[in-house]
C-alpha cells in the first residue's frame, strides 16, 4: 500500500504549502532593506501573538536556547529561584539555572498533576526573596496546562519576575504576555507558529529589564542587550536565519488573516474533538488539567505502550509522541498542533483505533471517530 | 477552523511530493542527450505498466487528445465503429467518431450497468464489417469497470481492432495491453500516473498499424507515424511538455518501485474499503461491476444530492466528484486513485459521515470507518 506520512507530533508540526515552498526561493543577503523590512514584519507579528508592547527578539536557535537566555540575562550567580518542574521541560529550568549558579527551588510534580496559584503563594511565602519563578505554559511532555494569569497575578506586587516557557503553548491558548503579568516570555518557531524548527523568540518586560541591566551570568550569543542595540537597526546582532524567518513572516501572515483568538479556538475544537474521541473507547487523559497542543492518554491496562507507539509509526505511519522517560510506555501523546485541520485529528483516531485492533484491546472500533466527528461538525466553519 | 484541501477527484489526484517539488526546478532545453535520456526512461515506464510490447507515445495533451488521436490514426471517413457509451466518456468516442465522418453504432447503456463480452459478440456478428471497437476500462462517470478481456477475445479472431480507454483505469486494474489483445490503448497523466494533467499516452499493435497506415482521415499534431518516426531519435515530433515527462518519470521510478501489480492491490484495498464503507451506512453503489479508481454511490431518499457534494467541498473541502449530466444529483463519487493512502479514504468517509449528519440523514455514525477500519488495518502493509 501506498503509505503518507502524517505529523502528529508536539514539534515539528506540519506546515502550510505557502511555506514549505517559500523555502526554495532563492536566498538574499539580510544586510539589506528587504531584509530589514521583513524582519520588522516578523518582529511585529510575534508581538502580536505574544500580546506584548514589548519587543520580542528573534534567536537563531531553538527552544532550550532561548530557556538558556531567559536564564542568563536575568540572573546573577547565587540568585534564588523557584522552578515549577512540571515535566521534562520544567526540570530544564532547573538543570539550565543550576549549571549557571542560581541556588534552585525546584518544585517536582507528579507528572500530569495541577500546581495552582495558592501552591505558587505559599513557595513564594517560603522564600521571599526570590528573584524569578520559573513556569510552563503548556507541559508538552504531560499535556498539562498551567494557571499562568494566576501565577502572574501572585508576583506581580513583588520583586519577582515570572518567566514563562510558552514554547508549545503560545498561540493555542490565551497567554497575553503584558496583561497576565508574565515577564519573560519564549517561545519557538516550529509549535503552533507553523515554522521549521530554528528560531526562538524572547520578550522582556520593563521589570525583568530592569534584573537583565544588573545580571552578572556570563553571555554572549543570548546577551538580550545586543538584541536590544541591533532592533534598533532593524537587523540582528548575529547572522540571522534568513530562510527561516522568511518562513516565518509568512506563517505570521497567515496566524493574523486567521485571527490570535479564532487560532486558540481552533486548537480548542481540536483538542475537544482528540479528548472525546479517546475517552469515548474507554481511554483516560493523563493531565489534571488539559491543555490543547497534545492529548496524553494513559495506556490501559494489558496493552504495551512501546508497541502501540511503535506500530503507530510503523505500520500506520503516523508519528505521535511516546511518552518520555521516566514514563516510557505508560501514556502516548497525540498532538493537535500547528497546522493540523479536523481531518488530521479524524486520522490520528483512525491510526490509534486501527492499532489498538491490532493490539487486541477490547472495545467498539468507530466510536472514537463519531465522538470527533460531532464535536468537529459543529464547530467547522 | 484552519481547513486543508483534500482531493478525491478522479483527476487531477493528489501527487507525491517528490513528484511536485520537481516543478520547482530549472527547466532545460529538450533537443539533448539529457532529454533523450528522460523521455526514453518515460517511454519505457509507459511500456511497463500497458504491459505491452509496442511502443508508448507521448502526446502533449489531456485525455480528449488521445481519444481523437485513436480515432484519426486508425479509421477512415465511412468507416462502421462500435461506440460502447457507458457514460460520459464512452459518449465522446461517438462523439469524437461521428465528428471525422465514421458510420457509428452506438450502444448506449444505462449509467452503471454492465455491457458482457457475450453482448459484444452478438452486436459484431449484427456488423461483422465493423472497424472497430471503442471501449472503456473503467467509466469515470460511473464507477463501472468493463470487461476488457473478454472483449478482447471476441475480436481477436476477427479483422475488427478494440479501442480501449484506459484513461482513469490504467494502473489501478489489470489491462495487459498484448495478453488481452486490446488493438489501441491510451491513458493519462493525471489519473494513477500521479503527474499533474497535460500529457496522454497511446500505443498500437501490429494489427492497428494496418490500419493507420491505410487511414485517410484529416490529422496533423496526432499523426502516429511521425511519433513513430520522432522516438526513432528519442525524442517528440513538435515541443514535448519538459517539466510534466521530467515529473512523469519520476512518478514511474515510484510506481516501478512499488510493482504494477501492488499498485493494482493498493487499490483494490482502497475500492474494497470505500464501498464497505458507504455500505455499513446503508448507501447503495451505482454501477453493476464496480471498480477501483472511485467509487459511485446513489444518493439515498429525502437526501439532496447536489448539497450533498455542495457540502464536501465548501464545508469540509473534500474534492469528491459529483454526477455528471444528465444525472447530476443522482449519485456522487468518491475518488481513491493515485497518491492515495488508506487515510485519505477514511477522511472521505468521515467528512461524507459528518455531512449526512448535517443533512439529517439517520444512520449510525462511526460505522462507516469502522468498515473501511477493518478491511485496511488487514492489508496495511
Amino acid at each position: 500500500m501506498i503509505k503518507k506520512r502524517y505529523l502528529l507530533s508536539p514539534g515539528p508540526t506540519p506546515l502550510p504549502e505557502e511555506v514549505l515552498s517559500l523555502a526554495s526561493e532563492p536566498i538574499f543577503h539580510h544586510r539589506t532593506p528587504q531584509f530589514s523590512q521583513n524582519y520588522m514584519d516578523v518582529t511585529d507579528g510575534l508581538k502580536y501573538v505574544f500580546q506584548t508592547e514589548n519587543d520580542v527578539y528573534i534567536l537563531a536557535s531553538t527552544g532550550s536556547g532561548a530557556m538558556e537566555a531567559a536564564v542568563v540575562n536575568t540572573l546573577s550567580p547565587g540568585d534564588k529561584v523557584i522552578c515549577i518542574n512540571c515535566g521534562k521541560f520544567g526540570a530544564r529550568w532547573a538543570h539550565i539555572a543550576r549549571a549557571y549558579g542560581a541556588d534552585v527551588k525546584e518544585i517536582v510534580l507528579e507528572w500530569g498533576d495541577n500546581f495552582s496559584k495558592a501552591q505558587l503563594a505559599e513557595v513564594l511565602q517560603e522564600v521571599p526573596e526570590t528573584k524569578a519563578v520559573f513556569s510552563t505554559l503548556f507541559a508538552t511532555s504531560t499535556g498539562a496546562l498551567y494557571d499562568i494569569q494566576g501565577f502572574g497575578e501572585e508576583v506581580s506586587s513583588t520583586k519577582t519576575i515570572l518567566v514563562v516557557d510558552g514554547i508549545s503553548g503560545l498561540g493555542t491558548t490565551p497567554c497575553p504576555m503584558d496583561d497576565w503579568n508574565v515577564d519573560v516570555l519564549i517561545s519557538g518557531s516550529q509549535k503552533a507558529f507553523m515554522t521549521p524548527p530554528g528560531l526562538s523568540y524572547i520578550s522582556f518586560s520593563e521589570k525583568a529589564w530592569d534584573l537583565v541591566e544588573s545580571s552578572t551570568m556570563p553571555k554572549f550569543y543570548y546577551d538580550a542587550r545586543e538584541y536590544r542595540k541591533s532592533l534598533k537597526n532593524k537587523t540582528s546582532p548575529w547572522s540571522p536565519a534568513i530562510s527561516l524567518i522568511l518562513q516565518q513572516k509568512k506563517s505570521l501572515d497567515i496566524i493574523k488573516s486567521i485571527g490570535l483568538e479564532n487560532l486558540i479556538h481552533h486548537h480548542q475544537i481540536l483538542g475537544d474533538a482528540t479528548r472525546a474521541g479517546v475517552q469515548a473507547i474507554g481511554l483516560d487523559l493523563l493531565p489534571t488539567c488539559p491543555g490543547n497542543v497534545l492529548t496524553a492518554v494513559k495506556v490501559p491496562e494489558g496493552i504495551d505502550g512501546i508497541k502501540l507507539v511503535n506500530i503507530m509509526h510503523d505500520k500506520y505511519k503516523v508519528y505521535i509522541a511516546g511518552a518520555q522517560d521516566p514514563h516510557k510506555g505508560d501514556f502516548f501523546r497525540i498532538a493537535h498542533l500547528g497546522y493540523i485541520g479536523g481531518f488530521d485529528v479524524i486520522t490520528g483516531l483512525s491510526a490509534l483505533e486501527m492499532t489498538l485492533m491490532d493490539l487486541g484491546y477490547s472495545f467498539e472500533p468507530g466510536q472514537a471517530i463519531k465522538a470527533a466527528e460531532e464535536i468537529l461538525k459543529e464547530n467547522w466553519q
